[in-house]
């Protein structure tokens, strides 16, 4: 009989309380008495009290080995699911086998979360709660962009990573020595799109992008990963409003599948969650300064890009994302909450 | 009201016959004769032939424009839809309006396709069904490739592409210029993935991969997207096992939603459709040299990588693909068809 191993989040559902269940992960916290230790066990879906009572295990060992073993030591574990409103999450796990499958060293990070320290241990600082949601969010933003595209009809077509060419200015551009020539990465999928819209007419990709930013801020930065979409016979007009129902599938889908992950990040979506009924708005760039100046008195030049400091003022005067046209460009979607 | 264009593949479906239709494309082929002119539109989704009888247009301009309108210019075609045998896939428009978008240059790709003129013109290349239908392929393997692995609970993890280090030997490292430092793009995500997995547990990603790889063939190339999965507390077995539920699962899907592209790419899929049904045997390494040698009389020292040569002649004692495993390793899964 092969044994079953149930996620943290199902032992959590209540669907199998007072069942003997089984369990791995690796251990979150632990503390321990005499007689008595208390571990907090963590898998990728969430993280559950486990109880080892000395005379309570099946073998001493049992006992012993969940006393000894530190912060992210990784153990299996077998037991009765009570009912414990004091316990994360509602439940624990009275454990009659902890059995430890690798004993960790000591876990390096603790109170000191500085960046330094977080960097040398981007290795270790993934298994943290907050890194775990990042991923799963990243992860259903990325499928939602496949989803929304091939449901309507896209074909996924992906650009060449080494370009000859530049797309989006020189002086951005990632140089590769490609044997004993020279070659670029991809700053846009641009001019491979407009060629392959003939034969697919409606494509999307999500891609690794490059670009070698001087400046580092969370708009710029050296490699990111874009998503793209190009399609034939297509105007403005639907481009806009591909570009709403895209954000509104995005946002929907995180909301739906990431509540626990929000709520772990501890993001307020009480603002953005009712916004996703209404209609998002089209403004042209023009409309956007005069918001600006007569809504906040912030004069800005005509021409000049909105930076994030006007994009956050203008989005005061909105409930919902909004759309930011120029003449034939999508300038911009933006969405601050 | 809105115009609705309808595809190529929905004209062929028969459900239309006898009603007023629109359609937008290429044109794919052209001839016309003093009151009569024959053209065969493409689209993304297939061909149709369009007739355009000099008095029967509403407008002269419609029928003069299909008789200067070369290969490839992009039009727009209303007209009355007819069941015609001896037409592509059965149908034609009898035109009454034929709208030329853009004349097209002469199309430079004709007769002579050699390697040399296809690459100088990939951009127009691109435009062939068969190219189309390769694209239209790739994009459902990418696509299985991402339902398979999120309908069973992974979540995808991109790594970065810039990395430090060489994983799969640093002679096929490609080295990038980072500011005043070097990095080099990545081979394999498999450090960032074992990183990752104390994270999410199960993961998979669809990235692409660099190696500076000397020898030009199917199976070295310098730049592919490479499908990768990782997995906590996963053994051999179940990995085979997920190693042949993927392809399955991927060649299923193909064989269902690319028909007709499998039909222009003239593949034969006799022998492939009813192995999907089948198990897919799991042999060992030694046991694979075994067979070559009994089965096909090629000897092949013990330790040696199995080549196309040996992986085809392998392929002729089964069936169905089958996986070669390696004490701990999954060799490969060989599928020759």
């Amino acid at each position: 009989m092969r044994q079953v191993w149930l996620p943290v989040k199902e032992l959590l559902s209540g669907k199998h309380e007072g069942e003997l269940v089984s369990l791995r992960g690796w251990i979150y916290r632990t503390r321990s008495s005499g007689k008595i230790a208390f571990t907090v066990i963590r898998d990728s879906t969430g993280i559950i009290q486990v109880t080892i009572v000395k005379n309570e295990v099946e073998e001493l060992e049992s006992f012993e080995s969940a006393r000894k073993a530190l912060m992210e030591s990784s153990v299996k574990v077998t037991g009765i699911l009570k009912k414990d409103d004091r316990a994360p999450g509602g439940f624990e796990i009275l454990a009659s086998i902890f059995n430890v499958v690798d004993y960790a060293d000591i876990y390096p990070i603790t109170k000191d979360q500085s960046e330094v320290l977080l960097r040398d241990n981007r290795h270790l600082w993934l298994r943290s709660r907050r890194m775990t949601s990042i991923l799963k969010i990243r992860s259903t933003v990325t499928g939602a962009i496949h989803d929304f595209f091939r449901g309507r009809g896209y074909h996924e077509f992906t650009p060449p990573i080494f370009q000859p060419n530049q797309a989006e200015g020189g002086s951005s551009l990632f140089e590769v020595k490609y044997f004993d020539k020279k070659t670029y990465l991809s700053q846009t999928w641009q001019l491979y799109a407009e060629a392959a819209i003939f034969s697919l007419e409606k494509i999307y990709d999500v891609s690794p992008t490059f670009r070698a930013e001087k400046s580092r801020t969370s708009r710029h930065i050296c490699e990111f990963w874009m998503a793209e979409m190009e399609a034939a016979w297509m105007d403005l007009a639907e481009v806009t409003e591909i570009a709403k129902e895209e954000l509104k599938f995005i946002l929907a889908r995180v909301m739906e599948r990431n509540t626990e992950d929000l709520k772990i990040l501890q993001r307020d979506v009480t603002k953005l969650m009712p916004s996703l009924e209404k209609p998002f708005p089209t403004i042209t760039y023009t409309k956007a300064l005069e918001i600006l100046k007569d809504e906040h008195g912030m004069e800005v030049e005509w021409g000049k890009d909105l930076r994030t400091l006007e994009e956050n003022k203008l989005m005061e005067s909105f409930d919902t994302p909004v759309v930011v046209i120029f003449s034939c460009m999508l300038l911009s979607y933006i969405s601050v909450f």
